[in-house]
């Protein structure tokens, strides 16, 4: 970063979101003792819940008027109608192979976003996603 | 309060705990398309979930020795084992006849520790509960 | 609070609301001198800012249906679209004759909301505004 | 509260301040081992300590110029230069027949700024003293 | 950094402060309907404004006794003095010829900062700046 | 990170993490009065305390069942039993001979956790650790 501020990347934008969601920790071919063994609570049958945090971390462009309304507009778009008020293992097509972990939703959103603003004027970087207030998984160092 | 700090029941003692919960807010008898009408996404059919925060007010009793590692065990024992990684409405009786709202949680919790705590040194005050970190209920004006 | 949680206004439901706003301390008969020996760096002429934050407490009636959705309605109708991105002191009526302190500004949103549900099932209780994280103040003990 | 915001004593403010501080939770007359059994990790013998958290509620008078900044200055005299990097049974003189504990900082703390406000345009009205942002003592319902 | 902790630059010191600024986001060639159009309520011409947090990212030297004293003092000096109760637009210099937004002001402290550390044993790393808890904007992803 | 989230390493989990702890900043050749004037009131004799919180950060290997659980148990015995509760010069042998400042705190738990992770499927990426909720200090740029 030794040449900011006066390339155009130096600065990132971050804004947070909030969805409340329910989620299961289980593998699909074990037994509930099983998974009980392995996940231990994040394992009960008819799941828990959260309160989710996202950020999610952008570039502007040069354009002045360029704000962070349209950020608003892609996030609800594309990642929050999806998961917000919905049970992630359920009511979403992205958790069939994988657990929705605080890590693999943050994955998943990264890649949502990603290909939601492929053709934005706002460079996407990265996204942190929260489970607890002491429980997060990012996917770039500069969210 | 005029009176404090001299008369015993002076200083409450606040206590916070968290339980990560799903929950449902629909009416038994009513379609799913009348429960999104009255409860909009909350009452999504698969549930959706909270990090629920959890503040207990007691008053200590007058033995020095009296310490809020007791409260620890009550609030474990009679409400954190019930509710912490369950779905309210699914896997606790608590909820069979009246809506898992905040309300109506804030006052389970207040019923259950009041009971919990008629036998104890401490003296129950009530709770309050917050179900996001704008919305909550509370049984006491001072808790 | 004894007979909690069998009476019905046991509960009180917190939600929490924020705007940003714009606001000048000082007496109009006074210089600008004068007012800075007053109120210090807050009567600084061109005006300051913070992100306000209020709490509204309510008791909710008997219907199980009736939730905070109507709340929402009510501060934004009757609180927010008026203070939200304004100058106080010259966007809005209510600080004319009285400075826009935490502890009127507070003043003014409880007569503000105590006139709004005058006609609602909601029965207000009071509020507490922040102009600070450090700084509050509130109209009810309950709040 | 009927008659708010009428009444002139409507309106608390509250404003919060910090300390950081040492304490040892042990009774004098028992051993180590004892205390150990009493108080647990809190009776280690070379103490630990915490970033208080206090919250001064007051009513203000009439004066319109009547402002916080007399309320700071009361605090710090009173309160912060004794309390703050200090370790409280060794720097002070409060704790000497009595335990640190939350519940007795908050008594001292209210007893000793009842009396400097004895004298006050300001109305003392309460405290809260956090020990950590889970564990809290308070003197009034209206802090 | 996979040789730290063996180099002298594996840690980050970060210091968070607080100011309360005005601001308003117009193009000045614009009309006020045309600035709505573009930036919404916060094209208010009156302008509104926020608790603004900043986060200054330091490296220290080797010298043990220096300490982030230092470091309170070149803020207050060079940023806090010039941007604390203040409208950014009207009372400072900066934002004659670009807008005060988030991503500004960061890029704005940014280069003071690194001015004002050029000659200091602190070596200047970054900062970010929240104009809410929501919404912030970074000039290094170590802060 | 333009690789995100293909390739393995993409995906960094934090836990955040508390322990409550005194310490004094002195040089131990140095008299009081040289101390109190190179640190001020952090040289405060018989120590102060905070309460710190520490979050790790960690990639995640490619087992499905590998989970958080087994970073808890690795912070417990490797940081938290030698920090939580404890005063830092004289109960630790972490800080005979360098200051317990809070960089040096961050060093001194990065290399505790490096070497307990060295044989883990856990790969250890670093931690962040704050005195105050305005003081931190982190040895990797992704935590």
């Amino acid at each position: 970063m030794t040449a900011c501020p006066d390339h155009p990347s130096c600065v990132t934008l971050l804004r947070d979101y909030d969805f409340a969601a329910s989620h299961r920790l289980a593998l699909l071919d074990r037994t509930d003792d099983e998974n009980l063994a392995i996940f231990g609570k994040c394992s009960s049958p008819n799941g828990h819940g959260h309160n989710y945090r996202l950020r999610v971390a952008v570039e502007l462009g040069d354009d002045p008027a360029a704000r962070s309304v349209d950020l608003d507009r892609i996030v609800e778009t594309h990642v929050l109608k999806h998961f917000d008020h919905k049970h992630l293992n359920l009511d979403t097509p992205f958790f069939m192979d994988r657990l929705p972990s605080v890590e693999n939703i943050a994955l998943t959103i990264h890649a949502l976003l990603a290909e939601a603003m492929s053709g934005s004027p706002l460079k996407f970087v990265g996204v942190r996603v929260w489970e607890t207030d002491r429980t997060s998984a990012s996917t770039s160092e500069r969210v």
